[in-house]
């Protein structure tokens, strides 16, 4: 059944040893990169029963254990998948592993976003790097910096907001806070910032004070379907992962509630080619109630209300990129992680969800969308883009 | 009746004059700006029972004029449509008058594209320019001639497309030849054009032959269903308004399997903010089979077979502003014209048409989208958009 399994991947240079016989088994002809040690039967039965959530979860507990390059392992798997003929016939397999994600009711998302976002700000410092935007960064160049590229993100969404010191700013799902400060501090605008995470308010706030600007920024602990105010720019990084298909259309009733006639909006979210859940075990252990959208899907925030999508940009690399760096620094804190939740399957799990996010973005499985839009009889728009590259 | 229509466009600065009787019908306190006379009581009565086909029927024959600006009339009764509170109370009449467009099977193609593209190499000639390029225009700057335009537009998509020397191009519906002539010419690739107008290729392949570009230009007449050969871009501009939602996933098909690994493809169409028909009028008169897809829409190209968009570019203004400079040309030439086809209501159909289309860009009723794609597994891309903008 392992054969067959890797027949179906299209035979990639990855061997399975069980530990418990010492057998190895591996495609005809290939010269094996990286080696997967399955414990024990019972690890592997899970594995050929329900591959997607038991080999995270047997990888969390440290029943399988990857020798090599755990990113390139990853990435090798998803190319697997992608490939034509895998789709055909392992498609069916996962249909009926597929799951719906939570639900993204009021009260549904809190619980959602409370068992990710609230795990501590202390341990997220360890590895978001100083700005602490969990979101995809934007690398100017290959040589960019985590904290370089964080900022060269924020500034690319103000410019192609062109946010003016008169605006007022509403964000939805503001993280730590650091887009908001950025808009406010770097641009003088007015910013309301919306987040049900708790733990992140807190140190949004904090910051606020240390950086005096309370004045520009408010921090508000309150839904995205309660925003009420106007506002000439809504920009919204990182939420809509969160907010579930079922509520884009209210989403859009929302932004069209709040922007005025001339405003300038940006969604920036994790997508996909085509629809598809998120991966089980990513749904399941990382981000309850969490679905990727593809582009089409996007658009049912957007049609119902006629709203304008002026440009869309896929920065699928900027995220491989951006992950790339979390992980390096996770690991190399990741005694600090251990020291803090005495959890090793806490460690791992962390590891495969990182490691697996860059194998995601570089293999095409997952995509960044930015999606700039406005009003549909907002003429006063920039003729050409170059506004968003000249300096 | 006349008043609860323009009632339910917001009352706007339009009068109509009945010229059987003398009367105006005006909304209160509102100083007209144009004036719609009505020759008689049958032009009246189909205006009031179908209004979107009627109005240019009539229009054409003369039974109806516009004293003012004919495009700023449209504009209103545009911006009027746009309400919401029009959207309600018209949605419900507008849905009875609505048909589905002209089929695009193969040969219902040829009759669609046959009567509005083979209306004669000469009479185009006389208002396109001499680029005889029929699509949107990309004007750098706002004081660009039409033919600076057209040469940035194709600019504009060959660097989208990073076109190389080496590269083959398949072009899907090439008009009368001028991409796939600047792309050869100034680019130096090899290119496929496919178009079923007789006309329009007879004019190409002339061209051709006059810039000694028949060794790297093969204009081919056939279906983009037809499309066997393999290359490194895919382009298609001004196109897909003729291949019909139904053709959607076949379009992807043919471009997934033109595609090489690292390909690159743009399409490049009109369409709309949400799902819609075609002006009735327009697709009877003017564009049979024709349909402006929305964003959501044209994602039925690429998710079914997995394909990448890098880049949406909304260019809604640059049509506007095309058509602007078509219509001057064709009022300057309208003795011509008339001289062509000795056909008075012709002349006033086509004067109604390049009008009602500036409006309906300028209003936002329709768009202008460049979509940039890849395969889902090409890492080949640039980091940044900057490359098309840098000089």
């Amino acid at each position: 059944m392992l054969r067959r399994l890797l027949s179906s991947l299209g035979d990639p240079p990855i061997e399975f040893q069980l530990e418990w016989s010492g057998e190895r088994i591996a495609p005809v002809a290939v010269a094996a990169t990286e080696r997967v040690r399955v414990a024990d039967r019972a690890t592997l039965r899970g594995l050929l029963t329900d591959t997607q959530i038991r080999f995270g979860d047997a990888y969390s507990t440290g029943q399988i254990e990857i020798e090599g390059d755990l990113v390139r392992f990853i990435e090798t798997v998803f190319q697997g998948l992608n490939r034509p003929s895998a789709r055909e016939t392992i498609a069916a397999r996962v249909a009926g592993w597929l799951h719906r994600p939570r639900r993204n009711s009021l009260s549904g998302s809190r619980d959602n976003i409370h068992r990710h976002y609230d795990l501590g700000n202390d341990f997220y410092s360890l590895w978001l790097g100083e700005t602490m935007a969990y979101t995809c960064a934007y690398y100017p160049n290959s040589a960019a910096t985590l904290e370089q590229a964080q900022v060269a993100k924020m500034e690319h969404v103000c410019r192609k907001l062109r946010i003016a010191a008169s605006d007022r700013v509403v964000e939805a799902g503001c993280g730590w806070g650091s887009l908001a400060l950025h808009i406010a501090g770097r641009h003088g605008a007015k910013v309301r910032a919306f987040n049900i995470s708790r733990e992140q308010l807190g140190f949004a706030r904090h910051r606020a004070r240390a950086l005096g600007l309370t004045h520009r920024v408010e921090f508000v602990e309150d839904d995205y379907r309660n925003i009420q105010e106007s506002a000439e720019v809504f920009v919204s990084v990182g939420m809509l992962e969160h907010v579930g298909l079922d509520h884009y259309p209210e989403l859009g009733r929302v932004i069209c509630r709040s922007l005025s006639n001339e405003g300038r909006g940006l969604i920036h979210s994790i997508g996909r080619n085509r629809p598809g859940l998120l991966h089980p075990w990513i749904e399941r252990r990382i981000f309850p109630g969490a679905y990727p959208p593809s582009l089409g899907e996007m658009m049912q925030i957007f049609e119902p209300w006629g709203l304008s999508v002026l440009d869309v940009e896929n920065l699928r690399l900027h995220y491989a990129r951006t992950c790339r760096h979390w992980l390096e620094r996770y690991d190399a804190v990741s005694d600090k992680v251990l020291a803090m939740f005495s959890d090793e399957s806490f460690v791992r799990t962390w590891r495969l969800y990182l490691a697996g996010s860059i194998a995601a973005f570089n293999t095409g499985s997952l995509q960044l969308f930015q999606v700039l839009f406005t009003k549909q009889d907002n003429n006063e728009i920039p003729l050409t883009r170059e506004y968003m590259y000249s300096n």
